[in-house]
């Protein structure tokens, strides 16, 4: 299937526009999972058992919107290196970068309105404004000790646990499933999100350099405090507490030493294990919503793919 | 009805997220005619006497689209000002400004699945790819001379002209028109849109700094050629059209005598009067496709609208 995927990717770009498809290119060339086409057309095919013409395209959008979001991170972040390769925004600048971007968000709406139908676009788009608050919010809770773990989470659903919802959603509306299903299959992407970003989050701390392609503890250096250091942050001593303080405040870089500090203090209290546990946890809610849907092989791939989630390597 | 406007224009933001607010606020609060808003509803009064309750969220959602694409144009184009006051990225950065631009961009089209149907998002959401695709030809075009006429109105199309069209459209469809008055209505705001920008690129070369509140001869300076250049450009001589490959092609600052020499040769040359001329035949086709409509007070102010625009002071 990913092959079918590859090959619709490129195809409701405008070629009269060359810049579209050379960012575009240059972004599909560099990988990805494309785990948010795989949403929409597993969960299509387990309510219909294949998949139709019509799901293609709007599984491309999906990831469209995915891409569109990557490109404006890419500005935002200021990044230099994505998925080991320079950035987009380095390699085509910053302006080509954010229109291609509003390009994308705008083709995947277009699609929705050839191939989709209302209720998709509405839960489409109230996708895209939740990723754009839960980045807003990332940004403005940068360098902020009292992030409340509600807060964290609204911040992962903005950056992938809405998305990926509104793909099972899209997925299951297109399958003709019930009301009660299309809530299910959008708390299953939901709940599989949420666990597949604090997984990401848990590899920061613990991945391997070479491993991961990008640097390690990452989001500390960059002011942001996630699930593993959020989980402990009641039992830290006044010590531990301000050589955090200091770090995700710190601008003008940080000091490796104390970074490498942070992460024993995240370990020592256990952060690692409650972010497994959380992750874990949401794993089993997201199983659990699949109980109402037909026993066949698409929900086999469903459960596997939740517990691959989080059995990726630690 | 300008008053409505103002007040429905902060009301469809979400509350909880106070950059976007500030963020709105502030780009709200620094003027603008509200062209677009007043195109929806004034095409909904035209055809069915009065607006209904749906049409100013959608009114709104319209300005919201073109605000997102203000937000993003003053990234793309790197700019310091904006109104004569600080352009919202100086405030606010430009990872604020990408991110609340895309929360607009998406919170339109999600006010548009609550009120609008299918047909208008399609329209809507077509309109926001051409934007892109204007702008990206813009970047593409800058300081090339062998820019054509088609590629000039293929840019105008995506900067006013689209948005303007599909302003009209759904105004259009509010009021219940017939399939042909439809296009009658998109066709109207096109030429509008295309004959604003043309009286906006002569300003560039004619007015007066201190009234227009932004740098005069700003587009050749920033190597873009409009339509009083490009449409006298088969009558230069070999040294002019060497001095403005020079002009267009300086990376770093124009000779500000050299500048006064462009504007002079293409005043010499009849470029004013000739995109004058252009203007007026734009918007009497605008004007042409106003006649399947109903003869109201709403058209006469469809018919003023067209007329101001080529009454603009040069």
């Amino acid at each position: 299937m990913i092959k079918i995927i590859e090959e619709e990717l490129r195809k409701y770009l405008n070629p009269d526009v060359k810049l579209i498809l050379e960012v575009g290119n240059y972004i599909f060339d560099g990988g990805g999972k494309r785990i948010r086409p795989y949403l929409v057309l597993t969960f299509s095919k387990l309510f219909k058992g294949e998949n139709e013409k019509r799901d293609f395209p709007l599984a491309v959008a999906m990831e469209y919107l995915h891409t569109a979001s990557l490109l404006h991170d890419d500005v935002v972040d200021m990044a230099d290196t994505r998925r080991g390769k320079p950035s987009a925004n380095k390699v085509f600048g910053n302006d080509v970068v954010v229109l291609v971007g509003d390009y994308m968000y705008a083709d995947a709406l277009y699609l929705f309105s050839i191939y989709g139908d209302i209720d998709m676009i509405r839960n489409v788009s109230d996708a895209v404004k939740k990723m754009a608050e839960g980045q807003l919010l990332e940004l403005k809770k940068i360098g902020d000790l009292d992030i409340t773990e509600e807060e964290y989470f609204k911040i992962l659903t903005g950056k992938t646990a809405a998305l990926f919802a509104s793909c099972c959603y899209v997925g299951a509306k297109l399958g003709e499933a019930e009301e009660k299903q299309l809530l299910s299959a959008y708390n299953y992407g939901l709940y599989l999100g949420l666990a597949f970003q604090i997984v990401d989050d848990i590899l920061d701390y613990t991945a391997d350099k070479n491993k991961v392609g990008k640097p390690v503890c990452n989001d500390i250096k960059e002011g942001k405090i996630t699930y593993p250091l959020l989980s402990i942050m009641d039992k830290l001593t006044e010590e531990e507490f301000n050589l955090i303080k200091k770090v995700v405040r710190s601008i003008n870089g940080v000091n490796e030493e104390d970074i490498l500090k942070i992460k024993e203090i995240v370990i020592k209290y256990g952060g690692i294990e409650k972010s497994i546990n959380k992750a874990k946890e949401l794993i089993n809610k997201a199983l659990k919503e699949l109980e109402n849907f037909p026993e066949n092989d698409y929900l086999k791939e469903l459960k596997n793919l939740a517990k691959f989630v989080v059995e990726r390597e630690f």
